[in-house]
C-alpha cells in the first residue's frame, strides 16, 4: 500500500516537518488508519484520538516540538501525539504493565510536557510554562490543547480568568466536540454551540474575516480595543457572548478540525501574535471510523473490535459477578423509587458510574454536571441542605479535587449527602493518575464523616440502603472499579449498623483485618494458607467502616492473643485503615507489635492489569498468604 | 438620640419588615454606627460588613427569611446580617470562644443558611437549595451573595456554569466593589470594572432601560431569546462581553449598593422572575467610615480603633517576636535577590501572607492569581516544569482546594515547586473554616513530597533556603498564624539535609517529640516538669520533618528505653506527625505501648483564642507537662 509509506518514515516531528503540507492529509489517513489497528487488538481511548489527528500533525507541523510545549488536557486524546513522538513502534505496549503509559507524562517523553489524566489543568500549567518562557526571553510556543467538557472544570476557568493579566503569548486550543466522555454540560456548553452554529454570524464571518483580521493582526498597540470591536460586532451577529473575549483572550475561529492544511494556516497566522490567544476548532469524536462518529460515548474506550465490521467484541459477561458501578446505578433507583428525597448527582461521569440508569429511569432526579468534582459536592450540600438526599458519585481520585467540599460543606455542617467513590483503589491500566490511593487516608482525618466499604455488591447495596436512612450525616462509601464477586447480586437491602464490622471467619493464630473487596482476596488466601498448614487457624475480620471503628470488635481481636494481625487495604498503607488500627490500639493501651500492615507503598504505582499491579504492591492472594504463614 | 430607636426595636427580620421603606436608610445608618462601635473595641471583619449594610436591610426587608435562603460567600460582609437576626445583644461575644462565631453558621441560626468561610461556594449551594425548593414546589426564595473576588474561584464558575441547566430560580447578588481581600484579579475583575464605568453604555441604559425591561421581565417565554438580544446590544454599546448572559443566566444592573430604597425596588421586581438571575451591584467597602473607605485591605480586620478619629490602635511591637508570615516576605526577597529563578504566587492573600513585600520589590517576579488555590499550585507547577522556581504560599486550610493539584500536578512528576502553608495549626478567632488542622494529615500520605515545619523564624529562613536549592522535588514549609519566638529573627541562612530532625535535649525518662513551633510550649512544659519533679530527665526531639521522616532519629528514641514517648502537633492526630511514629516503630518492629499522641481531636475545633484552644485541645503547656508527668 503507497500510502502508508509517510508515516512508516515518521519517528519524530522533525521527519513529519520535511514533508510538504499537501502530503500533510495523507500523513492523516495513515494515522488514523495506524490507530483503528491498533486500537482494534489492543484496546485504549479510541473516540478522542480519533478526533484529534488532524490537529497533532498541525501542531506538530507548525510548533518545534519538543522546545515548543504541548499540554494535552486529560490525554485521552494524545495516541496520535504519541505515535508521532518516537512510541510507534511501542504502541502496541500502550497501557501495558512497564508499556507506554495511559496518557501523556514528561517521565516517558520530553514531548510529554506536563502530567496529564485528570481534567482541566492545561490551561493553568500551560500558563505557567509560557509565563516561564516570557521571563527567560525565549522565542518557546506554549499551546494548551483543551476540550469542552474539561472547560467546564473550575480550574480551566481559574487559568483563562489569570491568562490576560501577565505577560505571555500562551496559545489556547478549544476542540470542541460538544462532548467530553459523556456530553459537556452547562452554560459554556451551549454558547459554544451556538458560536459555532449560528449561520448569519458564520456568513459574515467569513465575508468580512480579512478585513477583520487584517485590523486585529497587526501588533500589540490597540489590540483589545480591537478585540473589544470585533467582539462586540460578532456577539450582536451572533447574538450570544464569547466568554473567551470577555476575559481579554484573542479569540479565533470556529475553525474546521478535520482540514489539516488549513489548521496549519491558521496556527502559522497566529502562532507569533503576542498575548494570550484562543483558537476555537470543532472536531468530531471518533471521526473517521463511522461506528465511533455516530456513538462516541460508546466508542470512548470501547475494548476490542473488528476494525472491518465496526463491532466491539463482546466477551459474553452472563456468568461473571456484576460490576460494582452497575449495582450501584441500579440500587439508587430501587431505593430513589421509595424514598422520593433520594437524588443522584455526577460530575460528567454518567455511564462510567451507571448513573445514566437513574438518568434514564428518573430524569428529574439525576443531575450530571459537568466536569465540575467541587461544584457537584456543594451543590450536593445545598440540596441535602433543604430536604434532598443526594447521592454524589465521583470516582475516588477525582474526589480529590472535592476535598475541601468534603471538609468545609459537607462534614463540617453534618449534611447528609451520600457520597459513592467509585474506582477507589487501584484501576488497572489508567494508572498513577486515575488510581483511587488515597481516599481512606484522606477521609480518615475529616471529622463527623462515616466512610465504609462494602466487601461484595450484596454489602453495597446494604449500605446504600443505610445512608439513605434518616439522619445518617455525611456518609462515604468507596467501592473499586470492576466487577464484585457475586453473580445474584440482588437481594432485600437491609440496615448495617453504622460503625459495625464483622467476623467473618473464626481462628486461634493470625486476624486478618480487611476493608472492601480485597476482603475477597485474603479470604482466598487464609483459605489456601489453613489448607496447606496442617493446624494452623486463620480469623478473618471485615472493618467494614474506616470511620467510625468497630471499637468492640477492636477490642475482641485485641485481646485475642493472635500472634499475628494483618491488615490488609486497597489504599496506601501511610494513614490508611492499617493506621487507624495502630492508633487505635495505641490509643486504648494495646501493644501493637504483631500488627503488620499491607496496602499500597509511599509512591505512585504504575498503570497495569490490575492483578500485575497487586502481586507488585504485595496485597495480591500469593502476599496476603506469605503474611499469614510468615 | 432619637435615630437610635429604630434598630433598638429589631430584633428580627420580621420587625425590619414592619417598617415603612422610607425609614430604612435610618436603619442603615444605625446599623453602621452600631457596627462601627462594636468593633472599635471588639476587633473583627469591617470594611466587608460596612460595604453590605443596605444590601442587608434590603434583603431581609424583601425576602421572608429564614424562610427564604439568604447564602453569603465567606462571610466576611455578614454583621448587619448577625445584627438583624437576633443576635444583636450577642454581638459584643462576636469571635469570642463560646461567643458568636466568626462567620455565618446553620449551628448559630436558621438564619445562617449554609457554611461560610470559604470563599467561592455560594452559588454551588444555593443552587442546590433553589433546585430543592423548585422540586418541593415551595415558594421559596434563595439569594447567594458574591463578592467579585470570591467570583474568581473555579467554584463559583462551576456553580454559574450550572445555574441554567436544571430548573431554579436562583438569584446571584454580584457585590461588586473591584476588591476581594486585597483586590480582584483577572478577566472578570476587568470585564466587571468596564461593564459599570462605561459611560456610554450607562446613559443609554438608563434611557432604554424600562422599554427594554417591559419586553424582558414579562414570563418564562422567549426569556433567552430576549436576554441575547438584551445583551448583545449592551455589549455593542459597552464594547464588552457579559459572562453572565453568556450562560444564560439573566443579568440585572450595575445598581448602586447604597441606596437601600433602590435596592428594595429592585429586588422585588426580580423577586418572582423564573430562572436563574444575577444582580450586579456596586459597593464601596468600608462605607460610612472614610478611613476604611479609603484603605479597605487595611481596615479589612484593623483590630481596635479609635472610631472618632479613624486612628487605629497599634499596640507597640517592637519587642514582640516577629510573625512568620512577615519572616517568610522578607526572606523570600532576600532569596530571590539571589537566586533569579525565584518566584512568589499568592491566590489573593499578598497581605496575608506578606508577599506583598515581594510585590512591592519585585514587582514582575510575584503573582496574585486571585481566590484560584487550585490555579496557583498547578501554574507554580507549569513555571516550575520551565525552569522557575516558585513559592507558592497558601492558608494551610484554603490548601485544601488545591489537593489533587498537588497530588496531580506537583507530586506525581516531582516538580520543584515550595509550598508554604501559612495559618498552620489553629489560627484563633477565625474557627473551624480557618485552622490548619489537617494539613500534615493529608499531605502525609503523598509520595515524593518533603514536608517540614519549622519551630521558630531562624529555622524558617533555614527551610526556605533549603527548598530553593536545586533538585529539591516537592516541598512543602508548614507554618502557623502569628508570631514566633524570637525578636531577632534575621539570621545567615544554611542548608538543612532533607529528612533530618534534631536532638533539642538530653533526658532519660521521657521523650517529648514535636513538629513545628509547638516545640516551644513543649520545651517550657519539660522545664517546668523537671524543675517541678526532681530527678526526671526528658529529651526533646525536633522532628521537623514530618517526609521523609528522620529514621536514624527515630531508630535513637526507639532504642533508647524511654518510659514514655509523647508525640505533640499542632493538628490533628488522625493521621499526623504522631501517627507517622506509630507507623515507622510499627514497620521497624518496635513497640509502641509508652507512645502517646498528643494533637487536635476527631472534631471540628471551635473558634476562640488560641491560647484557649490549646488547652481544650490538650496541647498547651500545662496538659504537656501533665503527659510527661503522668
Amino acid at each position: 500500500m503507497e500510502e502508508a509509506s509517510l508515516l512508516t518514515n515518521i519517528h519524530y516531528p522533525s521527519d513529519l516537518r520535511e514533508l510538504p503540507v499537501e502530503q500533510l492529509p495523507q500523513v492523516c489517513d495513515e494515522l488514523r488508519t495506524f490507530i483503528i489497528d491498533e486500537l482494534a487488538k489492543n484496546p485504549g481511548h479510541f473516540a478522542s484520538s480519533l478526533g484529534v489527528v488532524e490537529l497533532t500533525v498541525a501542531l506538530h507541523y507548525v510548533f518545534n516540538t519538543p522546545e515548543d510545549r504541548i499540554v494535552w488536557d486529560v490525554g485521552h486524546q494524545a495516541y496520535a501525539h504519541k505515535i508521532l513522538t518516537g512510541r510507534k513502534e511501542r504502541f502496541n505496549t500502550n497501557r501495558h504493565l512497564h508499556g507506554l503509559k495511559p496518557f501523556p507524562s514528561p517521565d516517558e517523553s520530553e514531548y510529554d510536557s506536563f502530567t496529564c489524566g485528570h481534567a482541566s489543568n492545561s490551561i493553568s500549567a500551560a500558563l505557567g510554562m509560557a509565563v516561564a518562557a516570557a521571563k527567560g526571553n525565549t522565542k518557546r510556543h506554549v499551546v494548551a490543547v483543551i476540550g469542552d467538557g474539561a472547560m467546564s472544570g473550575g480550574l480551566a476557568f481559574e487559568g483563562l480568568n489569570n491568562a490576560s493579566g501577565m505577560p505571555n503569548d500562551l496559545l489556547i486550543i478549544l476542540n470542541d466536540n460538544n462532548m467530553s466522555i459523556d456530553r459537556s454540560v452547562g452554560g459554556v456548553r451551549e454558547l459554544l454551540h451556538q458560536l459555532q452554529t449560528n449561520p448569519t454570524y458564520n456568513l459574515i464571518r467569513y465575508k468580512t474575516a480579512q478585513k477583520l483580521y487584517s485590523w486585529g493582526w497587526i501588533g500589540e498597540e490597540g489590540r483589545r480595543a480591537i478585540i473589544r470591536f470585533n467582539n462586540s460586532l460578532k456577539s450582536l451577529l451572533t447574538r450570544q457572548q464569547n466568554i473567551f473575549e470577555g476575559m481579554n483572550i484573542r479569540y479565533f475561529g470556529p475553525s474546521d478540525g478535520h482540514n489539516v492544511v488549513e489548521l496549519v494556516e491558521t496556527l502559522r497566522k497566529i502562532k507569533e501574535m503576542k498575548g494570550p490567544k484562543l483558537l476555537h476548532i470543532h472536531t468530531v469524536k471518533g471521526k473517521g471510523f463511522e461506528p465511533a462518529e455516530k456513538e462516541a460515548t460508546l466508542w470512548h474506550a470501547p475494548g476490542k473490535f473488528d476494525k472491518t465490521t465496526g463491532e466491539i467484541i463482546h466477551v459474553d459477561t452472563s456468568n461473571l459477578p456484576s460490576r460494582f458501578q452497575d449495582v450501584f446505578g441500579h440500587t439508587i433507583v430501587e431505593l430513589a423509587q421509595k424514598n422520593e428525597r433520594i437524588v443522584g448527582v455526577t460530575p460528567a461521569m454518567p455511564s462510567g458510574c451507571s448513573l445514566n440508569i437513574m438518568m434514564e429511569k428518573m430524569p428529574t432526579r439525576a443531575y450530571d454536571v459537568g466536569i465540575a468534582e467541587g461544584h457537584a459536592v456543594t451543590f450536593s450540600c445545598g440540596m441535602a441542605k433543604d430536604g434532598l438526599l443526594p447521592f454524589c458519585n465521583i470516582y475516588s481520585s477525582f474526589a480529590q479535587r472535592a476535598y475541601d467540599n468534603i471538609i468545609h460543606d459537607m462534614a463540617i455542617s453534618r449534611l447528609n449527602v451520600v457520597l459513592c467513590l467509585d474506582r477507589a483503589g487501584l484501576v488497572g491500566e489508567d494508572g498513577p493518575t486515575h488510581h483511587g490511593a488515597f481516599d481512606l487516608a484522606y477521609l480518615r482525618p475529616i471529622p463527623n464523616i462515616t466512610v465504609a466499604s462494602p466487601m461484595d455488591e450484596h454489602e453495597l447495596r446494604h449500605l446504600m440502603f443505610t445512608a439513605q436512612l434518616p439522619d445518617m450525616g455525611p456518609f462515604v462509601i468507596r467501592y473499586p472499579r470492576g466487577r464484585g464477586s457475586l453473580v445474584d447480586w440482588q437481594c432485600p437491602m437491609k440496615e448495617i449498623k453504622t460503625g459495625t464490622g464483622r467476623k467473618l471467619k473464626e481462628g486461634r493464630d493470625v486476624a486478618v483485618l480487611t476493608i472492601g473487596p480485597i476482603g475477597n482476596t485474603a479470604a482466598a488466601a487464609i483459605r489456601e494458607a489453613e489448607a496447606e498448614h496442617i493446624g494452623l487457624s486463620v480469623a478473618h475480620y471485615d472493618i467494614r467502616f474506616l470511620k467510625p471503628l468497630d471499637e468492640d470488635l477492636l477490642l475482641e481481636i485485641s485481646k485475642a492473643g493472635y500472634s499475628r494481625i494483618i491488615t490488609v487495604e486497597d489504599g496506601v498503607r501511610t494513614g490508611g485503615m492499617g493506621s487507624a488500627v495502630l492508633e487505635w490500639m495505641n490509643d486504648n493501651g494495646y501493644e501493637t507489635k504483631m500488627v503488620k500492615r499491607l496496602g499500597l507503598p509511599d509512591e505512585f504505582v504504575e498503570h497495569g492489569k490490575c492483578d500485575e499491579l497487586w502481586a507488585i504492591c504485595g496485597i495480591d492472594k500469593e502476599s496476603i498468604k506469605k503474611a499469614i504463614t510468615l
